[in-house]
């Protein structure tokens, strides 16, 4: 058995590091969506590139499928070893290579997780901006382009990597990107990893950029009348060229269950919670700016907090808006979809997804990136109930379809994983073929993740 | 012979639209370099991307060298049909097909100039900020990932694209990426091609961000003791997050011979030229606070312009500096050198790269997109001598060296074409193999513009 010969080889390498214990495998089968527990056969604890390298050789030879693991809160099931095989437990590549304040970047392993790397910044005035919510590993969210609230102002991965070291299936090594602002020099390999969700190579060293941590931030809270209003608002300050750090809405869903949760006090309406990073004149003058907007085009009670602590209510209440969603609900556990639209499409995808929810039994609410157009439903399904699961995912479809027919996307930032690929070959046509043909010629065994983002392989 | 079965295959197709007189040939056989002259077969004026992928299969199908054309402004032979075969000219596909003003994207051929295109953008308050210097199409500006002197603060190619059309050497039509702002939907293709200076794909469209214009922009030049002043400068300005909009290092042969013939006035030292855009009062606390640090730092002359007169005087001065440097040398010609190093090394790269050629015979003088970490050395060669032409290539080898040394790129912006693949194991190491493993993938004849990027076929 290829599997077991792969194992064998393995435990040579890392000895107890290689673990089979079925608590171990049980600890590596769990995920943060609904998809069905999948055990790999073994856990590899690797310390190293060069055991990443090796452990890759072996497994090529063996055709044993291979999957990375992180902090574990992918979104998509990305790290579940469905066809089991062995899990890379990458938790323990977590130093800090390097901090170079002059260039603004950091090297970090995989392991890194961003809350981590950010406590070890606080003496540089630095920051790593990239913010998915949960307290991911710096690998994890490469692999799977992760973004979250800043992006607006700051980028996603993409945008905040400067080079990566990835080990190929075959046990190569590979440098891509170095540590210049930019380059022209030959193809751009390492785009081609990000957001590859483990299905070309395991990522084990990023080189990441880094920001200045901003002089003054100011929060804002602003409610419409409508979505539609809210929407307004930000493409009126996106056009006016307001670089605003986080630029979120909150349907009334949200809003009432953070009201409950966290004595906001706000009224029972659609929301924009923003953020300002500069100086403080700027951010004075951006604050002005966006609430002259937002009044214009209907909203009312723009409250612009300076004061940490309400700042840190407003943003700690968005923070917790998923459990808070979970907590409102006991005995449901929620399904989460990921559409992003140009934000031209975008009041009319959130209203139609408000729809879905209302015409549907269950209790949903929409919370978006609004700035980069993503929006997310997050619909509440009965622990247990089929029928629930089913009828959630079939809004979801709804919305992932009308996403693709509004020139949008079906992830802005949760990725493919297990959940997605029905849809690639709406999405990408021709360049699902050219995915699946990279896929074999970078992992011809099919070794790297199998059953993820690709066109399952006619059997 | 496949070239001669394959143009009389595509005359079929395009009629008189393609051309093997000698006359227009010869038009395509030039370049903005040193490089020979290298004369096409024949020259297909395409007309749409259908034409494009009639115009492919055929030459997959002979295997028929293909090049594609553009504004023939690249700088490292990228354009030149080294290997015969047909120049795809692409400039007859010059339609702006969307101006999306509320998503600020623009849909567009590859034949459209930027220029073009910003002219078209007047009415909207939008333009198009990639600006390499010189008017080039879009699709060459893609292909070689151009940046130029706004790149520090709007980004690159590779930050301006949202998609590409990309026909594939087997004629297959690909699209990759959407409009959405962004997406974590499966491997990104579109990085791929950004930059693969028509060795992967012909790029026949391109959905490209737009960025509002500023509703204030100021200009200021300061003059610096020594070039480590002045890159001290940018790195402080660069820490304390100041978005910058361009910043341009230049030295004391440049600041001479701008003088010379814009009756500038500066002092004879190096210079840094910046660019302030954002409201008002953003713009004139920039343009103060880097004021403030450069004065710190030894900078002198701090010269505020917001006058448009006075800030297009400098900016028409920077952009001429090349024909400046061309016209105060008659009887020779430049080569230009193109590194980007991490901004910590740039003061060293810089230095070194001026002691060059203060030891050499040859006149030179270096510019820098500084707060990139990008400088060109711009080295004038006698018309008709190989010794210089010698020399000049020694120093450019010297500095790409020294630049990899250093942790930076062979070139941040002018990209490899024919004059750079010496350097890529150097840089790449397995990543060079790996470009070579995807090029074979996806262009498996070798028709897509050859003798380009890639490690040379082992004959």
């Amino acid at each position: 058995m290829p599997i077991e010969t792969a194992i064998i080889r393995i435990a040579e390498v890392l000895g107890p590091r290689l673990s089979q214990s079925s608590a171990v495998r049980s600890q590596h089968a769990q995920n943060e969506a609904h998809f069905k527990e999948a055990q790999p056969d073994a856990v590899a604890f690797v310390e190293s590139t060069s055991e990443v390298a090796e452990v890759m050789r072996i497994c090529h030879e063996e055709r044993c499928p291979v999957t990375a693991w992180g902090a574990g809160t992918a979104l998509e099931g990305q790290n579940l070893p469905v066809m089991g095989g062995v899990t890379l437990n990458m938790m323990a590549m977590n130093n800090i290579l390097a901090v170079n304040a002059e260039d603004m970047d950091a090297v970090v392993q995989p392991g890194v997780t961003r809350e981590e790397l950010n406590e070890n910044l606080r003496a540089t005035g630095l920051f790593f901006s990239v913010d998915p919510g949960a307290n991911a590993s710096m690998g994890g969210m490469a692999a799977t382009r992760a973004s979250g609230t800043t992006a607006l102002r700051y980028g996603t991965m993409r945008d905040n990597i400067r080079s990566l070291e990835v080990v190929l299936a075959d046990g190569r090594v590979l440098r891509c990107g170095g540590r210049a602002r930019k380059s022209a020099s030959g193809y751009d390999l390492a785009s081609m990893f990000i957001g590859s969700e483990g299905t070309l190579g395991v990522i084990t060293e990023l080189t990441v950029k880094l920001h200045g941590i901003p002089e003054s931030t100011a929060a804002a809270s602003c409610a419409f009348e409508s979505i539609e209003q809210a929407v307004q608002a930000v493409v009126a300050t996106i056009q006016v060229g307001i670089p605003v750090a986080r630029m979120e809405l909150l349907d009334v869903g949200y809003v009432d269950v953070l009201n409950e949760r966290f004595d906001l006090a706000l009224p029972s309406k659609p929301h924009l919670f923003l953020e300002f990073h500069g100086s403080e004149l700027v951010v004075q003058e951006q604050a002005e700016i966006v609430g002259e907007l937002a009044v214009e085009l209907g909203g009312a009670n723009f409250d612009w907090k300076t004061r940490a602590e309400d700042r840190n209510l407003l943003w700690r209440a968005r923070h917790h808006a998923y459990e808070a969603m979970c907590s409102a609900h006991p005995g449901r556990h929620a399904l989460v979809t990921d559409a992003c639209v140009p934000i031209s499409q975008l009041a009319d995808a959130v209203e139609s997804a408000r729809a879905d929810i209302e015409a549907s039994s269950l209790p949903g609410a929409i919370i978006g990136h609004v700035g980069d157009g993503n929006f997310h439903a997050q619909l509440m399904v009965r622990d247990g109930s089929a029928a629930d699961l089913e009828e959630a995912k079939a809004m979801a479809n709804r919305i992932a379809a009308r996403s693709l027919e509004a020139g949008g996307t079906i992830t802005g930032e949760h990725g493919i994983g297990m959940g997605k690929t029905h849809f690639m070959e709406a999405e990408h046509g021709v360049g699902w073929d050219v995915m699946g043909e990279l896929k074999a010629l970078l992992d011809p065994g099919g070794i790297l993740n199998p059953g993820k983002l690709l066109r399952p392989k006619a059997s």
